[in-house]
C-alpha cells in the first residue's frame, strides 16, 4: 500500500505553498485536486504523474465527499505517492478531517501537510494584519460565513463582544446576516471598520473597506462578490500603511495574451470555476 | 534604498517555510533573524550573505523592537534585499506590523510573505484538525496567553460561550488563569477535551490531553512547559485516528552526534535558546 499525503496548496500565489507541498507534488505519482486557487502548481509534477480533477462547482459536484474518499483509497492501492491537493490549509473548512479518517480505517498511512490559509495570508496581501499590538487586536476568530445547521455558531451575542480580529470566509451571501447579528448584538455600526477581500493574493484581488452602517451599501454598489473574505476589526486601519500588494506596478493590469480556443478553455476552466464560492469548500 | 521582506518562517519542520520565503532567503543580502524554531532554514544563504541575530530571551533583550526597526532602516540603505525572518506567521503575534510601519514612514518598500503558523500547523502535526465537520468545530479562536494590560481579552463569559476551537498561544504559565476563567464561566469541567503540545512539528513534540477538570493535575505530573499550544475543543477527540506524525519510527529518538564543543554549543544556543516562552514573541 503507498502512502497518501494531503497538501494545502495555499491561496492563489503559487509560490506561497510550503517547500514540502512543492516537493511532494514533484514526486507523486497521482494527484488528486479541486478547488484550487491556481493551477499553476500542477505544473511541477514529473513526468508520467497523472492528475485527478474531483473540483465541485456550483451545486454540480464532480464527485461525492465519500466518492473522493474512496478514489484516495483505491489510489493508495495501486500507487506508492499518492497527493492529495487542497486549497488554502487543508483543516481550515477544507474537509480533511474526513478524508484522513477513512484512509486510517482502511490501514493506510497518510500525512498532512499545512498550507497558507487565506484567511491569515490573504489578508495580509490587503495589507491587513490578523493581529497586531497596543490593544488593536491581540486575538483572531475565524468563521465559515455558511449557517446551515449550525445554530450555534450563529451566536452573535458572544462574537460581538471579543475585541479581537472577526474573519468570516464564505459569507458573502450571508453578508446582511452577519452584519445585522453583529448590530443587533450591540456591535457599534461605525466602528470598528470593516472590510471584504476578493480573491486575495491573485492579479485580481480588491478591497471594500467601510463600516457595519455601510457596507451594505457599499458592497451593492461595488458589486462585491465571491470568493470574499470579511474581515471586521480596527486591524483594518492599518491598511492605509502595510498595503504593499495592490501598489504593485503590474497589479490588476491584465495583458493579453493569443492562443489557441482549447487552450484558453483550459485556463478558463482551472482557473476561475473552481474559484467559485457557491461550494462551501471553494475557499480557505 | 533596498527593499525589505518579512518572511514568516513556520514552526519546527523547515520544510514548512513558503517557496517564496525559501527564495528570498536564497537572494538576501542580509537576513535579520530571531525567535526561529529552526535555524537550519539559514543553512540556505548565499555566499555572502550577513546574518544578524536579534533575537531576544528570558528577560535579556538582545535589541528592543525600537531598535530593530532602525536596523532594519539602516539596512534597506545600504543593501538591495533585506530579509527579515521571523518564526511562524509575522502577522500572528508577531509585532509584523510595528517593522512595516516604520519602513512605510521612512518611505522604504516591503512586502510580508505569509509563513504557516503553529497555531493552524502546529495542531496538525499533534493530530488535531483547528476546524472539523459534523457540528465538531465551523470556527476557531485564537488567543495570547498573555494577559498584561490586556483586559478585555480575558472576557472568559464570552470565550466560553463559543462553539469553536479555542487555541492558547505562550499560555502555560496562565494554565490556571485560563482553566478557572472558562470553568467559572460555565464551561463544563469534563467537556471538550483540552490538549498541550509542546514543541509542535519538532523531533521533541509531546501532547498531554485531559479535561478542563484534570489538565492542572495532569500538566504538573508531565512537566508540561513552554513553548506548547493550548487547544480546547471537541477537534482534540479526533487525535486518536489523525495522530499522522507520532507514529513516526524515527520521532523522539535522539541520535548522539560527537562533534566539538562550539560547534555543540551553536546548536544549542540556535535550536533551543529561540524557543523559550518566557519573551512573548517566540512562539507562534
Amino acid at each position: 500500500m503507498g502512502k497518501v499525503y494531503l497538501v494545502g496548496a495555499g491561496p492563489y500565489d503559487k509560490e506561497l505553498i510550503t517547500v514540502k507541498g512543492k516537493r511532494l507534488i514533484q514526486e507523486a505519482d497521482v494527484i488528486v485536486y479541486d478547488y484550487l486557487a491556481n493551477n499553476a502548481l500542477l505544473e511541477d509534477k514529473r513526468e508520467g504523474c497523472e492528475t485527478i480533477y474531483v473540483g465541485k462547482s456550483s451545486g454540480n459536484h464532480t464527485m461525492s465527499q465519500e466518492e473522493i474518499n474512496q478514489l484516495l483509497v483505491e489510489l493508495a492501492g495501486k500507487h506508492d505517492a499518492v497527493v492529495r491537493l487542497k486549497g488554502g490549509d487543508p483543516y481550515v473548512f477544507g474537509r480533511g478531517g474526513e478524508e484522513c479518517s477513512e484512509l486510517h480505517d482502511k490501514g493506510i498511512e497518510f500525512e498532512v501537510v499545512p498550507g497558507i490559509t487565506s484567511t491569515i495570508g490573504g489578508l495580509t496581501y490587503a495589507g491587513i494584519p490578523i493581529t497586531s499590538r497596543g490593544g488593536v487586536a491581540t486575538s483572531f476568530h475565524v468563521l465559515t460565513g455558511h449557517f446551515k445547521d449550525d445554530s450555534v455558531e450563529r451566536d452573535f451575542e458572544s462574537l460581538a463582544k471579543l475585541n479581537g480580529t472577526l474573519v468570516f470566509v464564505m459569507g458573502v451571501k450571508n453578508l446582511s446576516k452577519i452584519v445585522n447579528g453583529l448590530t443587533s448584538a450591540g456591535k457599534a455600526i461605525d466602528t470598528p471598520p470593516i472590510a471584504i477581500i476578493y480573491k486575495a493574493s491573485s492579479p485580481d484581488q480588491s478591497t471594500v473597506q467601510g463600516t457595519l452602517g455601510n457596507i451594505m451599501a457599499l458592497a451593492e454598489k461595488e458589486n462585491v462578490k465571491p470568493p470574499s473574505l470579511i474581515v471586521i476589526g480596527d486591524v483594518v486601519k492599518e491598511r492605509e500603511v502595510l498595503d504593499f500588494y495592490s501598489k504593485q506596478p503590474m497589479l490588476g493590469k491584465h495583458i493579453l495574451v493569443t492562443r489557441s480556443r482549447k487552450k484558453s478553455f483550459e485556463i478558463y476552466r482551472f482557473s476561475y470555476k473552481t474559484w467559485r464560492e457557491s461550494d462551501a469548500d471553494t475557499y480557505h
